[in-house]
């Protein structure tokens, strides 16, 4: 059977784009001398539509997108994803469906079993589990519609009850498609190979899948659909990180293959590669979708803001990034010449916009206050802040997005201040460690000098006080970020720390500062995830509390 | 059977300070006579412990919690919720659990089935729901312990597929049990009655109900513990929004009851004194729990901040809330004054800074960008984040936590400065909007006049260009809130809302505004939820979308 698989870039809710780009794509594949194109998951609605989907007027536009997508379908089928109502008259008021699309009308709707609810996903938030499985026979073949989490029920402790593949197997299916909305993270490419492998070996059968691919917020998506014979191999591989179009030919040739080798899964990030162009796609497509195309930054002269505005420069071209140099008193020279000369290698629009004289102000106006108390916190917040505010000036005057440029390290520890560096609209680094900032400066510079070596090696410092260190508050990031990867990725609680060889009063130290500053991480901007684990939606924290770890 | 019903305020993953409360109260109920005392669900924790379940060291700390409170359950049983692992191997890896203790061990566990995943709810992210029901016997007493919603499974489209009580009644209890995390909405009061009184009439058992009291970060636990016969009629009902400990005697006078008459509950809110008590104690809390006793705010001469002091003043003490006068060139004379006479009338500091040098430095330092262009919103925005600076300073400085006073009507249609009059450590009336704003006014000045006649007269204005007022940019607040509650807490599409009677201009611009603000509402400080849909952890909205309603 000639399948096509179709990997797009949804914009979410967005029922009349959505539409007109499936649509476009059916009549290609039909053209293509496709008999069945597949596309991912909760397509039409985009992923995640979150609580748009309580919304009775949010499914009337998604039930009237299926049909015009359905009156398309004559001389091809169809899967699609969208949401459907359960009408059964108990539990969640709708299904995550697949919908099977032939003939010009909807033939079959497969929903889902297995709903994640775990880390980003909320899917039991909205969706009734499907506890009855149906395979599709189309053209004499034998098709096990599942969708994204239904084939992923696998490892020693299953996270479900249920097993849909082994209710579906008893039907005898030919083949296997699984349309999918799984996001990024550095290992999620590998995982999903793992994941399709042991499908196709434990049932022997071919298997389809089809991602979304694009950004919706924090969650990128990275595409990676492919369709692998029944040993596992991958005979077609759709693109990463940008739309892609496959016609592939699912015939004997597919089965009673030699199994593919097993696949390994490292332990942290192994390809920093990946993580950049995620951020890149993230960045493009948050501008995009939201309609805005010129981005705005302050840059310090450090390797954090420099990082982000190579990211930006290339998912927005260097024109449209605008860096801001905003010295204080305490700002060194190489400071001020480093950011400009990266400006400079990009080709980047830069100013410089002293901080002093407002900052003077503030002094004076709290003067009566602050009278000859010592220089402290407060007085490196205020400059941070004076910073924010002359941003988001620039920002609301000529309609650019600030990016805020912390990391993942900083915004575990606290060590920034709110209103002031952790402002921005869109998070680019939040969810990658200071180390990992350094290995993303070494491969964007791997081919030539773009950000200045100088902002690279020099010890980190904030610049808000004389000769002020980041070494001075924090742990050395080598061993900060081992440490937070631990607690954060990993969830390893203070005697796990220990026993692994964490000094005790560094782990007290550092869970500490993670969990004392979760008021802050609170009222961060969406930050693009790249780890299994980011902050954000998909770690949820009380603020008052009493569990240092 | 003499039951003792402890409502408590806990804090959330403070073992030691938790176990102590109840090992206390397990005492004095055997001092009292109790045969039984019953504690709250997740007791041991505290509710919502969110993420830190997925913990090891957190879920050792429970049950090591567990085992210090049974070694007290000598003379007397206790029934006290906590989490307990899953060791079935499959599904989740907890339970949502009734410790039931006696003879100094325990002696059952009761897994919570049906768990409440929706709103501000995540406990299908943490929990395997139960599907096995068994009665407890205890003295010769058959009780049905149940959790929570495990009793609320009712209406005409019941959420869940089982029926907890259906299954237990089976056994033939003589008593139900209900311990609950369920916290306040302006209606929970009256639902919580209507559901003991179904569940009384529907299986003809008396029912107590234990719940929460105390607020942890948004969400406020307001108490109201009861008793109820099997005719739903309430013969014991423990305090509001504090602490409280009843024994009550459940004898045959219990059984064969006169039903209790049907509860009506209202569309709205009836009862502005209980969003009033409420907020007071989210208040109290939030500092309590944190280790703070000390509040500053910016003081507008308008009803948002003045309101929101007020509620400060009687949850931390007048003399520990400051309140900060920060006029522009675009104040006018009387809201000085009018701020002025509110911290006068509650006896509270007050100080005045002028932002006018501020302002202007930053003006200057911005002039070589924004040269003679017309002053507009980025100027507007510059001074609410210049009194946002001075703010924050003054926080640091002196240890104050800052207040949001940002409304639900501004907070809905982004009516706000972010990072300006939009930060703030926690927001007091982000869940209640501008006409209920005035309601509370009024319900604070019923015995004299608190605050002045004159902010809640004057018509609502930001200040921040001359002569400017909301209704310049917003419709009328009386038609707006009635807008917004029909599409905020009812979830109304914009079909629905034109066909209820608003303009379908007036729909199409509310809603936008409504939609293409997420980014901001992603961005601002935990609300205190006090009605069934707040904005923050209980509504969940893509910021990246096309969806406009």
């Amino acid at each position: 059977m000639k399948i096509a698989l179709a990997q797009l870039n949804y914009i979410t809710g967005d029922f009349s784009g959505n539409v007109t780009k499936i649509i476009e794509v059916v009549r290609k594949s039909r053209d293509s001398g496709a008999e069945l194109v597949v596309f991912a998951e909760l397509a039409i609605t985009g992923y995640p539509p979150r609580d748009f989907l309580e919304f009775e007027d949010f499914i009337l536009k998604s039930e009237d997108a299926v049909k015009q997508i359905a009156a398309e379908c004559k001389g091809i089928a169809a899967i699609v994803g969208g949401p459907s109502r359960n009408l059964t008259g108990r539990g969640k008021p709708l299904f995550n469906t697949a919908w099977f699309l032939s003939d010009g009308v909807v033939k079959h709707l497969t929903h889902k079993s297995l709903l994640p609810n775990y880390d980003v996903f909320d899917e039991y938030r909205y969706f009734e589990p499907a506890n009855e499985y149906q395979i599709i026979t189309f053209k004499g073949v034998k098709l096990a519609v599942t969708i994204c989490e239904d084939i992923w029920n696998t490892g020693e402790i299953p996270l479900y009850n249920r097993f849909p593949m082994d209710e579906l197997v008893l039907q005898h299916p030919d083949l296997v498609i699984n349309i999918a909305a799984s996001p990024f993270n550095y290992h999620q490419a590998l995982i999903r190979k793992q994941v399709l492998r042991e499908n196709a070996l434990k049932y022997k059968l071919p298997v389809v899948y089809v991602n979304h691919v694009g950004a919706q917020t924090e969650l990128i998506f990275d595409g990676g659909s492919m369709a692998c014979d029944d040993g596992g191999n991958v005979k077609e591989a759709l693109a990463f990180f940008d739309e892609d179009f496959r016609v592939v030919d699912v015939d004997k040739s597919w089965t009673g293959a030699v199994p593919a080798s097993e696949i390994v899964i490292p332990e942290k990030v192994d390809d920093i590669g990946v993580v950049h162009d995620a951020l890149v796609l993230g960045i493009r497509d948050y501008f995009g979708k939201l309609g805005f195309n010129k981005a705005i930054l302050g840059l310090s002269g450090g390797i954090d803001s420099a990082v982000t505005m190579v990211l930006a420069a290339e998912a927005l071209g260097h024109e449209n990034v605008r860096g801001i140099l905003l010295p204080s008193e305490f700002s060194s020279g190489h400071s001020i010449d480093d950011a400009r000369q990266l400006a400079i290698n990009l080709g980047s629009p830069y100013d410089q916009i002293s901080i002093a004289e407002a900052y003077k102000s503030f002094e004076r106006s709290l003067h009566p206050f602050f009278k000859d108390l010592p220089f402290g916190l407060a007085e490196e917040n205020l400059q941070a802040r004076t910073r924010a505010v002359i941003l988001m000036a620039m920002s609301n005057k000529f309609g650019y997005i600030l990016l805020n440029t912390s990391n993942k390290s900083e915004a575990a520890v606290g060590y920034g201040t709110l209103y002031g560096d952790m402002c921005g609209g869109l998070s680019v680094l939040g969810d990658v460690y200071k180390t990992e900032v350094y290995q993303l400066a070494a491969y964007i510079n791997r081919e030539r000098e773009i950000i200045p070596e100088n902002s690279i090696t020099k010890p980190p410092s904030a610049e808000l006080r004389p000769g002020q260190k980041d070494s001075d508050s924090l742990p050395d990031y080598e061993l900060l970020d081992r440490l937070l990867y631990q607690y954060i990725e990993k969830r390893k609680g203070p005697r796990e720390l220990e026993e692994m060889g964490f000094e005790s009063a560094l782990v007290a130290r550092v869970l500490r500062m993670v969990n004392t500053n979760e008021w802050k991480r609170y009222q961060t901007p969406p930050i693009l995830r790249v780890s299994p684990k980011a902050f954000g939606m998909g770690r949820r924290m009380p603020i008052v509390g009493k569990y240092l770890g």
